[in-house]
This record gives C-alpha cells, structure tokens and sequence, in this order.
C-alpha cells in the first residue's frame, strides 16, 4: 500500500479545523430553536461528541449563558465533580477574573469521609463544594449523585450556584438526576434529556460559556 | 414540593453502581457478536456514552486484548494523546507492571515544534512519543491527526505499538482516521466506525484491559 495515495485530512491547522467542524455541524443541524448564544454550547456539545441527538437534547434554563457569564466575571469559583473535567476544561479564561475550578473528589478527607457513610465520593465532594464556595458554577458531568446532591443542598437553602451544568451519563440515576435537576425552576441550569452526558460535553458546555465571557458585551 | 416524595437513587453504594449499571447494559444490548472478553471492553464503552449504537460499532483486530495485557504485563507504557485521558484512566493498574501512563500533547518542546510548523501538537507529540518508547499501547480519542500520524510512523516501519486504542471524535477526519486505522492488519487495534468516540470511551477501554490483565490467565 502506497501511503501517498491514502487518506488525507482535509487540514492540520488547528484554528480550521474548528472552523470547518462547526460549518459542517451548523449544515447538518438544520433548524433549531436554539438562542445565538445557546447555539454556541450547543455546538461545541456536539462537537464533542458528533452526536445531534445529544445536542437537540439540550435545555436551558434561567438565562443560563448570561448567569454564567456573570459568574465568571465575578470571578466566581467553577466547581466540577471529577478531574477529568477539571483536567479538560481552560482554567485561564476563568483565572483571569479572579475564580478558579475546583474537584474535590479526590481530596483525603472527602475519601474517608465517604468511605465511613459507604456512600460516593461525589455525594461528599458536593458537601465540601458548597461549605467552601459562595454561589459558583457546578459543573457535573459524571456522577449522578453529585447532581443529586446538589439539588438537595439547594432545596435546603444551603446552596446558591450561579449556574449548574448538569450533564451526568449513565444506566443509574443519570437521567433522573436530570429530570431533578430540570424541576429548579429558580435556579438558572443546562442539562440535557436522557442518559447520554459525560465528561466531555460538560468540559465543551463550560469552555463555550467562558469564551462567551470574553466576547459577550 | 416535598422533596421526601422526589426520585430517590436505587442505590449510592459505589460498587452496585456499577453492577446495576453492567446488569442493564447487558439486558438492552441483547445479541452480539463480540467474545466474553470484547464484551468486557465493549459494555465499559456503552456505560461510559450511554449510546448502543457507540458500543455496537466497536472492532477489535489481532487478538487486541491479549495483546493489550501481554504489553500491561511486560511493563510497557501507555501513551494518550490528550490529558482528559491521563487523569481519567487508572494509572496504578500499570504502574505495579513497571509501566506507566505519558501524555506529550503539553510538553514545552512539543507545542514549540507545532508552532513553528504550523501543524497539530498531537502531530508532534506522537513523534515524541514513538521516538521515547519502545512498542507501547497507544490511546487515542481525541486528535485525529494523532491517529493519522502515529499511522504513517507504522507504515514507515518507525513504530510498533503494541496495540491501538483509537477512538477519536469529531467531524474532520476522525471517522476516516479510523478508517486508515482498520487497513493495518498487522497492528492489534481496538476503534470504531464513525465519528463517535472521545476521552471517555478511551479511558473506559484503556481501564477494561488493564483490570483484565488482573484478572485473565
């Protein structure tokens, strides 16, 4: 086989090769009752997971883009449930305003204390999010049990996020969480329907919303 | 509302999360074609996009999962093209054999040497990697043009890996990417047909194979 003859990426630029997937995800959607700015997460989810379904999927509520928005420039602190979000996500486009992300999932104390109640690290990491952190965005995109925790916290009176990106996936609990999620009517949130999420499309949801921080008026 | 009468979670004890999760993924999934251990991979694949369609459009070749343990046991390195999956995927699974996990995508040289040729960090940092490592599994589900690369350094007899993970996502040349992938019948390799894939479904093939180089004979 002739390598010369095989298949050749239409670009290696990096700028266009977002600049070419977004032209071929805006073509493929059609129609959509997409915001400008929702469309702008809406296709970096999609982006991110070359699934429309997915992507159509999407709600927002509570002027989320603009609540985020806020948020980041009030230099809000950006809380995730795992570091694989932590790790995907541009810290500096939070940085710059003064917030920064935080997981704690990971941390010792959260560990013991989850391993005392046999419950999930996440369930304990959202406790810890809201004693250290007023208001913030909660970016959840892995453990449906964070979400669900956060919402108790929230019916409480204990927590206050700016936003909630809430974006689990999974067989248990990953779609009820949302449909819990999706009955906060005073809380402003993104989520989506059904079981499909995940760290990645969390990660496209909060770095769309911050270059929107940089470029909305 | 009466939070007391909301969804309650069937279970937050960590490790029935994910019996739940296998019992129900097995039921939906119904008849296949893959082998007991493909179906070890492949049902992580499904827990970790929540998409049948994903999981179903799987392929393995050259006895990819033995070979995946066979370079887990004998120490080799795991090289992954984007951090998401370094800090997704358990490292310690790999460390007791003597290898270790490596991600070149943010080293100093490597994005120097993109910039100057105007071309991809994944680009460059698979040429780091194959001239740093010795065979080697190789974890792709991100960059295309990673794939594309470290496919040309196969052809051009400069690398061997061991096996290949390669899944990236996106609309410009992942799913060709992978095709190019599925003409290399000498290499064992584990992808997919089309554009779906990611860090997530990576890092959950990557975990499957190395909790079954603990478990298989």
């Amino acid at each position: 086989m002739d390598f010369k003859t095989d298949f050749k990426p239409l670009t290696i630029e990096p700028d266009k090769i977002y600049d070419y997937s977004f032209s071929i995800i805006k073509e493929e959607m059609g129609a959509h009752d997409f915001s400008e700015e929702e469309w702008m997460v809406v296709r970096r989810i999609i982006h991110a997971s070359a699934d429309f379904e997915l992507g159509r999927s999407v709600m927002f509520n509570g002027d989320a883009i603009q609540a985020g928005i806020n948020a980041i420039r009030k230099g809000r602190h950006v809380i995730v449930d795992v570091q694989m979000i932590e790790s995907g996500t541009g810290k500096k486009r939070f940085q710059k305003y003064g917030g920064d992300l935080h997981c704690y999932i990971s941390d010792e104390d959260v560990m013991k204390e989850a391993k005392r109640q046999n419950t999930t690290r996440a369930i304990i990491s959202m406790q810890k999010a809201v004693r250290e952190n007023e208001g913030g965005i909660y970016a959840i995109g892995n453990a449906p049990t964070a979400l669900l925790e956060l919402i108790r916290l929230i019916k409480e009176g204990i927590a206050k996020p700016d936003l909630i990106i809430g974006m689990p996936v999974g067989f248990v609990s990953a779609a009820e969480s949302k449909e819990e999620l999706a009955k906060l009517k005073d809380i402003p949130f993104i989520t989506n329907v059904g079981r499909k999420g995940g760290s990645t499309v969390t990660v496209a949801a909060l770095n769309a919303i911050s270059i929107l921080a940089d470029q909305v008026k």
